[in-house]
């Protein structure tokens, strides 16, 4: 095998020079403090988590957890989201702090990937879990949050999907009793959005003309508040009927927040079915074809670590709100460079502390630096103003020479 | 081999609550903000790199690096500083920006440790790295850098330690000259601060009493500028008196930036000698055995990359300055808990978007909770406000209940 080029990175990760992180370190600090202001507060986890309970309780498809092997032996894993991680953290370090708890992170998680996915196997994730609470005040909280954290981020245009894996799972064990491969086959039409697959497979099912319109009529299941009076016309199904009142419900919190506008209610939703147990959601930004955040209820994880509690929280997709804000300006403090020769050292020194006292960016530069081109680019630059580095240019140049 | 308990961490890692998250994230904040000012603009770096470029080319010892294997079969290391990756960001995606080249980061870092260590095998760097500049006025830049950064962070009282790796290569060169076993042996004793094995190794050489007197009163070479002088005394070695120089030049420069109080010349402190070709420092605060932050200049590290270039820079230990500043109080919010009942719903969340709104933390909670626990606790805070997450307390309960 080939040693890698010395430039060269592992697969799928990457490097953010200045410009990129006064972005996103912006938006990072702004929905921080969105949600602390909701009462959220931020907790640190360790990147690495043992395999065997976090990584196994993660949401994260097995062959997508990077594994490495600890001293003893032991399998360990980058963590890959932090649900899990804080479920754990609820569990026991503040396992004597009562419900609720609002807790809040910023992290880098991570996918092993297939070198052709061009996708990335490091990204930061900003997000929040609300533990203990199992009402649709709670659910509708971390939505409207959600809507709040993707306004703090900068981001102008959303649109956030709102369904119920109870809809389905009542529907569906209605319509296709002990069918379970046909089950899991729809789910996963309708969770790669391939609509035209989930009406292929429903003909393939052999079914009645009624349990086929009524399967084929999921998909026009989206909308606003006249989609939950439908949805409750379709399953008389009791996981169903609850799925649906529960999720009228968060509507309805949703419209005293004030902030229903920003959603639909989309029945053909599921999240990740294997992981959320109730509401799930799905923040969409304009002309973006995949989600900025995702969240939903998942009241069968604290189990797993020995503090049974109903939870539900969200992530932003940090690093693809960069992306569409991506030309949104940042304002920066003025740049001032400095540019001395020995005589005026401590003058020019003394200037620079002054400057940056007031909050202004000051670059000291000498004559007696070893890079002549920087030098003279420094001295030109009092007339042509040029002097930058990585792209920052400076908008006033001092320079304190004896000639 | 037994499976891990369901709340057990991998060794050597940790999670942070909100009071500790809080005042990291203000360390962070505060000094990112402090070298900002300084002109040197963040860049952020993947965790995972190639062993056989960044892995190799890091200050780290190949044991204390964490390994891994991507698909490829190709060795990858979890970030064990972060000089080496900015080194191989300087030399690529930034090789069209001239020099200087002033850059920041905060990170965290990795080293596998052995069980019994009981040291951190995750922690936090906040630091610099100036590329591109060989002079003294740079290095005493980023040392006047590490200062401004310790007081931006909190820390009170501390001194840096000055050196310079030329001085004891010079001297040793001159005195032991050939007899690379004995200096290399000498070296660690002043690199683990063991003054007592480096007498006991300079008895057993078998030199000159001349020769064992001027390498014995190496020890004695540490104070301010009067070192200088003293220093100069000891080896007419080139390498030896070129260090010096540039030591003297750098303390001029302290002068001149008004900071030299806080440093002492230390010609015993090598720093990690295989690492670094000049000038090293490292940061002690009061009552602190281990150092706070350590740096120096390092010209040979750049040529790895392909882009060849003198550099010096250095990086804060975050979690050990939040040991240290670990009693300081961290400004908060006013913080507000809101209880309400279905009737009064929209004014409660109402009255949390004004309180957000402006700054304030606001906390919803209603009776319909599934917690009646929480509930209970709500209503009772209006009596006796202590109603608390994570040792967090609400200051003001509002009540907007019917009965």
């Amino acid at each position: 095998m080939s040693k890698p080029k010395v430039f060269e990175k592992p697969l799928g990760v990457k490097d953010y020079l200045p410009e990129a992180v006064t972005k996103l370190r912006n938006i990072e600090y702004r929905v921080l403090a969105c949600m602390e202001r909701w009462g959220y507060n931020q907790i640190l986890t360790p990147t690495l988590e043992y395999y065997d309970t976090v990584g196994v309780a993660s949401s994260t498809e097995d062959k997508k957890l990077f594994k490495l092997l600890d001293r003893k032996g032991q399998t360990l894993v980058l963590r890959s989201e932090l649900t899990a991680p804080i479920a754990r953290v609820a569990s026991s370090l503040l396992k004597e702090h009562a419900f609720p708890l609002r807790l809040s992170y910023h992290s880098n998680v991570f996918r092993a990937i297939e070198e052709e996915a061009g996708r990335d196997s490091e990204f930061y994730q900003t997000g929040v879990e609300l533990i203990g609470d199992a009402s649709s005040e709670a659910d509708a909280e971390v939505v409207a949050l959600a809507i709040a954290s993707l306004q703090a981020a900068g981001v102008g245009t959303f649109k956030i999907a709102l369904g119920h894996v109870g809809f389905l799972n009542g529907l569906f064990q209605e319509t296709l009793e002990g069918r379970s491969d046909a089950q899991l086959s729809l789910k996963e039409h309708l969770l790669g959005r391939d609509y035209v697959g989930y009406r292929e497979a429903i003909k393939s099912l052999a079914l009645t003309s009624e349990v086929e319109r009524e399967l084929i009529g999921v998909l026009r299941l989206r909308g606003g508040d006249e989609i939950c009076e439908q949805a409750r016309m379709v399953s008389q199904h009791p996981i169903a009927q609850d799925a649906i009142r529960h999720l009228c419900e968060v509507w309805d919190v949703l419209q005293a927040y004030g902030v229903s506008e920003h959603v639909v209610i989309d029945l053909t939703m599921i999240g990740d079915f294997s992981y959320y147990t109730g509401m799930t959601f799905e923040g969409y930004a304009a002309d973006l074809g995949f989600p900025v955040c995702s969240g939903g209820r998942y009241d069968n994880l604290l189990s797993q670590f020995g503090r049974p509690a109903p939870a539900t929280g969200f992530a932003l997709k940090t690093n693809r709100i960069l992306e569409v804000t991506g030309g949104e300006a940042v304002a920066t403090p003025k740049r001032v460079l400095i540019a001395y020769d020995a005589e005026h050292r401590e003058e020019a020194l003394q200037l620079a502390k002054a400057k940056r006292s007031s909050e202004e960016t000051a670059v000291v530069i000498t004559q007696l630096v070893s890079e002549p081109e920087a030098w003279t680019k420094a001295r030109s630059a009092k007339t042509d103003g040029s002097y930058e580095v990585c792209s920052i240019v400076y908008q006033e140049v001092i320079t304190l020479l004896a000639q």
